[in-house]
């Protein structure tokens, strides 16, 4: 039963289910239903994939996440950036041919679910710590600036190529303004008013439904679409057809940057919106677990004509908002869309293009995230430069450059912060036993024959060239010098590449007459020293479990040195 | 002048120089000048160059090298792991020219040259930390095989087509066994045993050129290269041609992630043997001068015909046992290389290719790290299991596939080391106000309502994670929970992810009545919190000094709100 239970989390969210919470699951699951309609129509356009796929993507991997997902809130779905990187992705391949171009991102999602669902069981969920904040930050205002201006040719009702730079969209758009369809200018701008006016009126209300449904009622009533407005037109109805994703190797080569891309940065939007909704209601979401859960959804959309999906932020918001307490309320959510392709696809046949760019544009415009740059300038000036470099980078290289862009900085960052560990020279506090950091504590004393250093980091391959510099970097300054202790209290673990520099830093020591002590080695720490033969190599009277009692030997060495030498200089 | 000396390190090892130091030069860089004639040629075979082009390698990037680099001890030149990199990154592109294939392995140089002089300026030798040890041991271990098989054409005599997987070239070798040509066999095996013989009997000597010189002898006073067995022949005069590496963007694209290889692989080889005689002889090497002084080695090298060099494992031990002091030496050696291509290349015509072959196996034999493998399983059963997976995976996908995944495994380690720091619930020593980690002192008092908890590790998006679920953990699991103090001393630095991830820890303890104190932060780290608005957020009044007041306040809090509750409840 905890198996199950582990496996299935939404048995352990259903096992004391009341009345109470199934009122605040059917509000959100409504709620986020009805939002979800247009929403994900517009996302599909987003992907350059006909809407009907943005409902498509909103059915089966809902339901599916809801059985295997840990968080109670997250409302999974099509969002703008994985819509985003699809298009990107799939564009470039599939040249021309619409039905290719389906294929694709089915095929996109069965790739991106696979590598969810592999990594989660290969517990490397904590993967979802390489990519830093600033990085996210700069790349999502990026392409939050991108899939806005993707969508200017659908406000204006103009052809404009599709294009991920925006200096090619302005200046494309700006030879052919005089080509602008007014009537398509209006409707597309009256939603946009109509939009940001509900919001700031109520944030409950489902403003895009509103928005939808009366541009539709507008362009039906008066005709429009006879006048130019460009429609969605048919919607077939019905279910998604179960599609079989094109499993061909060439195209899944092709695709897999691409899916590497989406799996990842589709699963840190998500997880780091899991983790503020757990935190709220004091649960726990399992990163492993929520990889398998969105894992298995995007697998399983695959295979009911779904492009890639992850948990999105707003929808989660709203969910949170209007009461949902467990993952029922994705499901009552998918029944909404399911009623909505099996009976209201006909009432998409007006339904303006414009409006559902204005959807768009609305939603991605809060993602330009001034404030973070603000708050770093004022915080973090180095977090700050990473910020406006990956935003810089997607913008003028690509999307996935972008990302690459961000991945390599991070990673350099995380390298450089794992190789560079905190380092003391440390003095013993007037009148106690107690040795500090010398920097931090001008008043200790130190000794004159006796250095005592620290590093604040388990001792291994990435950071032992700054331990053998700590020591290297005393011999040479200091030819007076008789003794080094080694504080090893804040070492816990000690690799193998540790144990060799070690072995070399014994051996210079040896070679330079200056002896070395180690304090405060702990249990497992020893044992790696002890198989090592480095135990056996420094000498076990070297070792002291104090700091303080490691000093007071070096010291009464030296004396002896010096009492055994005097006979002969004097 | 300070200035430089910094630019240019020779001028410092100079300052102080006298007889001493020279004869020391003199003895080894003759020593190592006659070693590098028979390798540099050997090496140049691993490459599938010409012999003359381990020469020419010998020459220029020394001189550069000894001016530019911080090590005095370094002897750069070919080395076999390089030689076989330049050939699995040239020859797949150079397909049957061979005047193509010169300019490839020259604009390699180049290429890496730039890299890694790119690098040392903008201050990354700090990436030297980011392969760990059993991953180049694993790798090393297994090009060593690949490099010794690579040369059982010439030791057999027959023809064997290149390969970089050793079955390929065994079961090759296995259905050609008829075709070996017994004089040769008998010339190389002849040449191992003389090899390994004077090294059991002498280190001293110089082996090879022994080797090399009798075999040579042997081949022209019996006429044995016209009974079939394959020599040098011809080998050009003079010193190299300058050379002007073929500036093709093509040929640079396809080479660029050999380059990035060779550049990192050859300066990681190099920088770890400047460091032990660094060490040994109590001066410093400047990973950025390092990778400036290299660099600019390769890049002088591709303007005079040298293919990729980097500072090698075996020379520069003999180069320090001789007697080197300064960089002089590698002038000296340079000085005789120039001799030899002025005066005595006529001398190899009838050098016998099998004894280059002899030369290289019984080389790379002491490469290939049983005791390495066997030390591994007996300290690191982690490290054993990626020493053996880059070994085999270098084996069975292929060279340059090996180095990248050891590339991805150690980032996947230094990540998971990042994100993973050492946390602990800590409890109050008896009789003191001290608080230490409660698993390692089980005597350690605890109190029912306040959590002390401490992360070992400067608080940053790496793993900011970690600190949320150790909070988030607790308040999961403890419903009497009143107070969470958080001991911040081993923080040194924030970044603004984890300003983010606090704001959301403090509004989690808020929302779930739980009163957070933190204690001990440090002076910078106050600074990020108080310019992020968090020190306001929180409350100056829940930050102490020590861990035991903030207790104290924490514990009086509680019993506040307990005599507050009490009058309603009784």
């Amino acid at each position: 039963m905890t198996l199950l239970k582990r496996v299935l989390p939404l048995l352990s969210q259903l096992s004391d289910y009341g009345r109470e919470k199934l009122r605040g699951d059917l509000s959100a699951g409504l709620t986020v239903g009805v939002m979800l309609i247009p929403q994900g129509m517009a996302y599909a356009l987003i992907a350059g994939l006909s809407p009907i796929y943005g409902l498509y993507a909103s059915l089966v991997p809902l339901v599916v996440y809801a059985v295997f997902g840990t968080s109670r809130q997250l409302a999974v779905g099509p969002v703008a950036m994985v819509s985003l990187l699809v298009a990107a992705a799939v564009a470039p391949i599939a040249e021309g041919s619409p039905q290719l171009y389906v294929g694709l991102a089915v095929l996109l999602s069965l790739m991106v679910g696979v590598l969810q669902f592999g990594l989660g069981v290969a517990r490397f969920g904590f993967l979802v710590n390489f990519l830093s904040h600033p990085v996210l930050s700069g790349f999502t205002s990026a392409a939050a600036l991108i899939i806005g201006l993707s969508q200017l040719k659908h406000l204006l009702g103009i052809d404009l190529p599709r294009s991920n730079f925006i200096h090619e969209i302005l200046w494309t758009a700006a030879g052919r303004l005089g080509e602008v369809h007014p009537l398509t200018l209006l409707l597309g701008l009256g939603s946009i008013a109509l939009l940001v006016g509900l919001r700031w009126w109520s944030r409950a209300l489902p403003g895009a439904l509103v928005a939808v449904v009366l541009t539709t009622v507008v362009v039906w009533a008066l005709g429009l679409d006879e006048q130019g407005v460009a429609i969605v037109g048919t919607v077939p109805g019905g279910l998604p057809p179960l599609s079989m994703p094109p499993l061909d190797w060439g195209y899944a080569r092709q695709l897999a940057p691409s899916a590497l891309a989406i799996g990842l940065v589709g699963f840190m939007e998500s997880i780091a919106v899991a983790k503020v909704y757990a935190g709220r209601h004091r649960y726990e979401v399992d990163a492993n677990q929520e990889l398998i859960g969105l894992g298995l959804a995007n697998i399983a959309g695959a295979f009911a004509s779904a492009y890639p999906t992850t948990g999105g932020f707003s929808r989660t918001a709203v969910n949170d908002e209007a009461g949902a307490r467990t993952n029922l309320a994705a499901i009552v959510s998918a029944g909404i869309i399911a009623l909505t392709l099996l009976f209201l696809t006909p009432l998409f046949y007006y339904l303006p293009k414009a409006v559902l760019a204005a959807i768009i544009m609305v939603a991605v415009a809060g993602l330009v995230d001034w404030d973070e740059a603000r708050y770093l300038w004022r915080v973090d000036r180095r977090d700050f430069g990473l910020m406006v470099l990956t935003f810089v980078a997607t913008l003028t290289l690509g999307i996935e450059q972008g990302i690459l862009v961000g991945v390599i900085v991070s990673l350099i960052v995380i390298i450089y912060e794992s190789s560079t560990p905190h380092t003391a020279v440390m003095g013993r506090l007037p009148d106690t036993e107690t040795y500090r950091n010398l920097k931090r504590n001008p008043e200790a004393m130190t000794r004159s024959h006796v250095v005592v250093l620290r590093m604040d980091a388990n001792l291994s391959f990435a950071n032992v060239s700054t331990f053998q510099d700590l020591v290297l970097d005393l011999d040479v300054n200091d030819p007076a010098l008789e003794a080094i202790v080694i504080d090893m209290y804040p070492v816990n673990q000690i690799d193998s590449t540790a144990t060799h520099t070690l072995r070399d830093v014994i051996e210079t020591c040896r070679r330079g007459g200056v002896r070395l002590y180690l304090a405060g080695v702990k249990g497992p720490v020893k044992d790696v020293l002890d198989a090592a033969g480095l135990s056996d190599d420094l000498g076990e009277e070297r070792f002291f479990l104090e700091v303080h009692d490691a000093v007071e030997a070096a010291e009464a060495a030296v004396e002896d040195d010096e009492s055994a030498a005097e006979p002969i200089s004097s």
